[in-house]
């Protein structure tokens, strides 16, 4: 297996080459120590003197009396946890969902198969599921009185080709006639059940949406933190913000990056781990996106860091999606996670 | 303690009426045999057509290009399952939520201490928790595309009055400043926390989700269901149309139900448990909405069906909230549930 670590830094760090020597996924009953949820972060905001209208709703229906005025809680987010016994990590393990998507992305697979928060859970961690402001449980706000923007919606075809399901231009409404890429081991035939998780999204909650993972960070306390796609940036800028409290960082597929400069000498301390799947080169989001990893992981292992970088197919493991935690093989990578938490003292 | 049912039936089926009998609240780890989720019902919707638009969301950005067409998932529901073991009941609850609100109701309460969902697993229910159609984790579809209206957004003043926390016009933005009903216990210093629950709603969506929830009847089979506010009606009419797999219902102040007359025959075979709390002929929502499942609980048991009434002040239990899963006496409120439930035979 080569990784761009094993460019820059001794071979030691490199990942085991023989997946045989995986660990097995965790199986069978397991005792629930604790489980439940909480809303963190937010604030109050009062809307007044906007004008009461009336709509008419269904038609040969009375007019509606709609008033936007009043007091509304924005900018939560929404966190599930389950808390295992046995425990047998250190830390809680928080998973950060990706751009359009909820929490959902960690649990039960599109196709019905166990994901990663059943993985990670029978393999003894706390797992914190969150929902980002705006999406799923966390609830959104009214536009343009309080969020900046109104929402986009992603089609089918705008993510078959961005999760790298086909090369451009290859969805179709009936499935019978979509093309996928070669080898794929996302389950084409759950496509559409998967297209039942997309929720809206705003491109002016960025800002927010990072305090609200500060805020969430503050309230767990210690822990690892795993992020996928646009969660990327949050997970980075979390560890920036609170490098105490955020004790290693798998990045997963990561849409950005912090620029390389000395403020990436807070990061020294924190194990962390970027994970890229196949496919990244036919498609541009990508090309124009993975860089932002690959330098920031370059210029912190060059300040001293511990940055491994785990690009899929050069270690024989080929086929995966950009939702790589839903691809017939998640155990296969949720192995490899695990096996890179162990070395990082990261279990009891 | 009276009922209603007292009245119609004879007395065999009025509850217990020393609250000192009732089980204790289960606690202590509990086995997990499986945990997972799943979307369903809902279809695809192409639209073509629809102008592409130019925005710009963020001052002194370049315009964005918003093209509304194209393919998406649209009225699917979004359940999560625990599943006990061992498994106390014989069948799964299926606990589905209010209006403006997600499967959130059911799970930690605002004040942080364990909801419903973790009482009735820990009393060895299967657990299956939705996020019905247009809400929470289940998602929401563009309008006026697809659906027919915009959403409302219920402020903290409406919530604070048609919840029942405090009279008409008590409520202020300053928490010092409310005024609660006198011996209220809903947790009034987790109201702004309860308020980050709140998610937006249609007017326009109810059949819609009835056939979400007709789904997910079918998916899960035989069941005993638990509604709340507005899924009062979802849950009757889900009974009428599957009385084969709904083998009980809980209805928790139902917002509405069907009209008395013959097709109520259907239901004869389901035991029913319908539960208000507190202060209702003080909130004009609930001196309107509540004569239907009078009318509807009198109108079955005439016909011979099973329909108990738990009016909890008639039952000395006073003080409770609309959202009385949420008050602090929300476990014995769970006992009274969970012994009707044994009385019903609904227990292994």
């Amino acid at each position: 297996m080569r990784t761009i670590r094993s460019v820059l830094l001794p071979a030691a760090f490199v990942l085991p080459a023989a997946l045989t020597l995986l660990s097995p996924a965790p199986s069978g009953a397991q005792e629930l120590k604790d489980f439940g949820s909480f809303h963190v972060g937010g604030r109050q905001v009062s809307l007044s003197g906007y004008p009461v209208t009336e709509s008419v709703f269904t038609q040969g229906a009375a007019p509606t009396r709609v008033d936007p005025n009043g007091d509304f809680e924005v900018e939560q987010m929404y966190v599930q946890y389950l808390v295992p016994a046995p425990q047998a990590s250190k830390y809680p393990l928080l998973m950060w969902h990706g751009g359009g998507l909820t929490g959902t992305t960690w649990e039960t697979k599109p196709d019905g198969k166990p994901g990663w928060m059943n993985y990670f859970f029978k393999a003894g961690h706390p797992v914190y599921v969150s929902d980002a402001v705006e999406r799923g449980r966390a609830s959104w706000a009214r536009y343009p009185e309080i969020y900046k923007t109104p929402p986009f919606f992603r089609t089918k075809k705008e993510a078959w080709e961005i999760f790298r399901i086909g090369p451009p231009d290859s969805y179709a409404t009936d499935p019978a006639k979509r093309v996928m890429n070669a080898g794929m081991k996302f389950p084409v035939e759950a496509f559409d059940q998967f297209g039942k998780q997309f929720v809206p999204r705003w491109t002016s909650n960025d800002a927010i949406t990072q305090t609200a993972y500060h805020a969430l960070v503050q309230k767990v306390g210690p822990s690892v933190v795993m992020v996928h796609s646009q969660a990327g940036n949050f997970g980075f800028h979390a560890a920036l913000a609170a490098p105490d409290k955020v004790k290693a960082l798998i990045a997963i597929e990561p849409a950005g990056a912090p620029l390389p400069g000395p403020e990436l000498d807070k990061l020294k301390g924190i194990p962390m781990l970027i994970v890229w799947g196949d496919y990244v080169g036919t498609e541009a989001v990508w090309t124009r996106q993975q860089p932002a990893s690959v330098n920031f992981a370059r210029d912190l292992n060059a300040r001293g860091g511990d940055v491994e970088w785990l690009d899929l197919p050069k270690a024989g493991v080929t086929g995966n999606s950009h939702m790589l935690m839903m691809d017939t093989n998640s155990d296969q990578i949720a192995g490899l996670i695990q096996d890179w938490m162990k070395r990082k003292g990261l279990m009891n």
